[in-house]
């Protein structure tokens, strides 16, 4: 138990770390309208050179947000969704913050938030 | 609208950043469970120093996370939900993959992450 929170605690730190950059993004959302692509087509739409392309690659495989496989020259790179999942069920426990369903707490902050802003802050 | 859309990206890259350290995503879950705490309070359950809790503070505050407000000697912190919201609405892109909803692309895709799986890959 304890160990699977740890790997559970380390996949997050990769998976949000690997979601810091941009680029990397932009990558993963290439991937999310389409089965598969080849890295010439990913790198495509980006300014930046083929090598760096590669290298964001490379984190995102380290985070297991992509599987890579090749055939002959070509390497074909598709999208691994589970760690995302993972990721948005860690923001979803916050859902009642901004849901309809707010219960007092929340409201609560939500007002004091509101007045805040209301004088300025 | 392309200031809007740097500031959107820059706002992400501060968020998942802010997001990448397992102690600032306890200190989240802390903050949500209530409405808000003083920093004693929130550095209570760590084992690490109460200079580096309040490091992890001003990172939670400059990514936009959190608000500090201070009253005499006591420090309150509260949650700031909205880049997570941001944070979240960015995964939801991804919600097909994993959602019953499948559409072919999807269905066809885990198909063969399973076929890869099944030969030991």
């Amino acid at each position: 138990m304890l160990s699977y929170m740890v790997n559970y605690q380390t996949r997050l730190d990769r998976t949000f770390a690997a979601l810091v950059d941009p680029t990397r993004r932009a990558i993963l959302a290439q991937l999310e309208g389409r089965d598969s692509a080849s890295v010439s087509e990913l790198a495509e739409p980006f300014v930046i050179k083929l090598p760096a392309v590669m290298k964001h690659l490379d984190v995102l495989d380290d985070a297991g947000l992509i599987t890579r496989s090749k055939s002959g020259r070509t390497v074909t790179v598709r999208l691994r969704p589970q760690p995302l999942r993972e990721a948005m069920a860690w923001l979803q426990r916050y859902e009642r913050f901004w849901s309809g369903r707010l219960d007092g707490l929340a409201a609560y902050a939500e007002n004091k938030e509101a007045e805040a802003r209301g004088t300025g802050r």
